[in-house]
């Protein structure tokens, strides 16, 4: 592809992002769908105008490695691990729930051999951790008690996918399940999950020092992208999502971040300031990407629009999906009925990952082509209604309330 | 590549850009020296961490974009026009003298053919506007009188540069040349750069009128870089470079731009400076990819220190290289003899621009490798050391008087 090829791609995906996001706005429909549309009408399913490649796919990794960036900015640790209990809880049940019944459906229901039917049963365990968080962004929910089990759920769930995910691969390819491996990379996660933010805010007090004494501008906005984009590198080596390394670098950005030695360290909080106004315009340029690139991978035009079985299929998947997510938020115990009911809906979304382990079971050649149909369909409409719900069940947010506090950092 | 490799290599460029950059900054060197040697380290010359690839080059190609609408929203135009006959004197000059001098030296000292010797010769009319635009602005001098004039004459060479290597490429395939072709697209480019800034500043104005209204954060950086892709875009459509568009659009947005119409249009100053703040991260982001970029596609492993040859051919381009340049100042009318120098010692790194004609020489099969390697050290040599000559020329500036403005926008 020729360079200025791409550049014109890129303008097209920013504004189509733009122009959609604005008009989902104006109907009161999250904009985060209108980005997802705009996908899915500039991608194959509609115009065809943009084939999904390599540089989207790499500018949409920074976008969401970006975002989960500030979701840990704007994540209060103390509040995060005092909800840990409850993230284990709906986590667990909403990997376990949906793995059964998809498995069900599919093994027992549909009479499908045991390798596709564990491709099936995997693909409904995943929860778009992008979609959610927008969301929930969105209506300024972020800082929220049942915001903070989602995140910790969310993010859970992307680990304990790409422990499956890894798991179903080898199963596929050697006909063997090592729990071995498995445990190693759980274990690998979980020390990257504790030592990173402790790391990470080191090296954000060498870059804050840094910053101080620097005499040539632009060190922040390269500094911290670095930065962020290291631990994602690292969380990767370690066989984690590479998004956990932009959580865990937030984290350590975030203004109530407790170091262990957090009183030998001095107050940081103009500094967190500072790197949440330089990154923001970065952080809005890319995480658009993210979500059209989303609708882009969808290819809609495969599904048999007429074709019975497929509608059963999807039906009996769909069921699984959302019942099995759902009572992920209804087992809580503790909770006003509404919270609960947010917080399943909230893990409903298939989005991106469902959509990694559908093509990964076309490609190992483990599923076939109207299964693949049946999965998209169940992803797409998974993704497009649950944010609809999240909206009806906290009420209407008037828009006019929506604005950025991050416009504000940068003006006043 | 895997992803995350090129996220890694990512951290190191940036990482490498900035820590070099500060070192340049504390032996009083212009920074840019320090990112060129970062890519010249990091690269294949001595570690060979990294190697040029296309994901790189789009986004050092997107920098320079972006650096070319820094210099756009900063330069004045009504002084741009006010210099215009001089620029052109100093680009016409600054082409002519070293394409001859250039010329002798290959074709009646060293006896080299037609073709190499235009090749050679072509290489050493380039100016590299990134480096000499980027210096300049290290010193603060963007706003002076000689700054404009070289932007002018540093612009007006790379359309020249494109006209002349299209021309030159032909004539090596076909071993004609066209002149109907290279008018055609001079004619292009004049009117590019006429009737962009003004469409680019109607655009623009709609873009105010929208993030006066919009809801949802995030409308400047994704609307304003879409806006600068798209005139790079069409600008390559049209033949031209794809960075005049990313001038052409910083022109449209700086305070002092005078729509024909400019009576009915309210003054946008405090539009200008939002754009200003939430650009900048992005620019500072995108910027040192390029001169890394730079660096990195410079292999100094080609260089047979030992040969006398490469030795003698490398003086005698180089003296046509600097000379060439220098006398596009000196010839220039009414001007103080060191602002003469300045002017001509600015147009003397032959950067990227110099890069990509040697290339295209060597892989047409014009030139040897003896005859690149002359070639890449007359690049490297004029690159390194013009911004230090500049620096010189302009007496010491302190550094902590180079504090950068940006940072006091977005804070104050």
């Amino acid at each position: 592809m020729e360079p200025h090829t791409f550049l014109f791609q890129l303008v097209l995906i920013l504004v189509a992002a733009r122009l959609f996001g604005e008009l989902a706005a104006y109907f009161r429909i999250p904009s985060v769908i209108g980005e997802l549309v705009a996908g899915i009408i500039l991608g194959p399913s509609i115009l065809g105008l943009i084939e999904i490649n390599y540089i989207i796919q790499l500018l949409a990794q920074i976008g969401i490695i970006l975002l989960l960036f500030e979701v840990g900015v704007e994540t209060d640790l103390g509040n995060l691990t005092s909800v840990g209990g409850k993230a284990i809880l709906v986590a667990s049940v909403g990997v376990i729930l949906p793995f059964i019944l998809g498995f069900i459906v599919s093994y027992n229901v549909f009479d499908f051999s045991i390798l596709p039917s564990l491709f099936i049963a995997s693909t409904l365990t995943a929860t778009s951790i992008g979609i959610t968080l927008r969301v929930i962004r969105d209506l300024k929910k972020q800082n929220s008690k049942e915001a903070h089990i989602i995140v910790g759920a969310a993010i859970l769930d992307d680990i304990i996918g790409i422990v499956l995910l890894a798991m179903l691969y080898e199963f596929s390819v050697s006909g063997e399940i090592n729990l071995w491996n498995a445990g190693k990379v759980l274990f690998f996660v979980m020390l990257f999950f504790i030592v990173s933010p402790i790391l990470a805010k080191g090296i954000s007090l060498i870059i804050k020092k840094w910053d101080e004494n620097s005499e040539i501008p632009g060190l922040l906005p390269t500094t911290i992208v670095a930065l962020i984009l290291f631990f994602a590198w690292i969380a990767h080596e370690l066989g984690a999502p590479e998004l956990l390394g932009g959580f865990a670098a937030g984290l350590a950005l975030s203004r109530k971040f407790y170091f262990p030695y957090a009183t030998i360290i001095p107050d940081s909080r103009e500094f967190s300031e500072r790197v949440e106004a330089q990154m923001k315009p970065i952080i809005h340029l890319f995480t658009p990407i993210f979500f059209v690139a989303t609708g882009l991978a969808l290819d809609l035009r495969n599904v048999d629009w007429n074709s019975m079985y497929i509608w059963l299929l999807t039906g009996g998947l769909l069921l699984a999906a959302i019942i099995g997510k759902l009572l992920s938020g209804l087992v809580l115990n503790g909770e006003k009925w509404k919270m609960k009911f947010i917080i399943g809906t909230a893990m409903i979304p298939r989005g991106e990952v469902g959509l990694i382990f559908a093509n990964v079971g076309l490609t190992a050649g483990a599923i076939k082509d109207d299964v693949y149909t049946s999965l998209i369909l169940v992803i797409t409409f998974t993704t497009l209604v649950a944010p609809f719900c999240l909206r009806w069940l906290y009420g209407s947010t008037p828009d006019h309330e929506r604005i950025e506090n991050g416009k504000i950092n940068v003006e006043v």
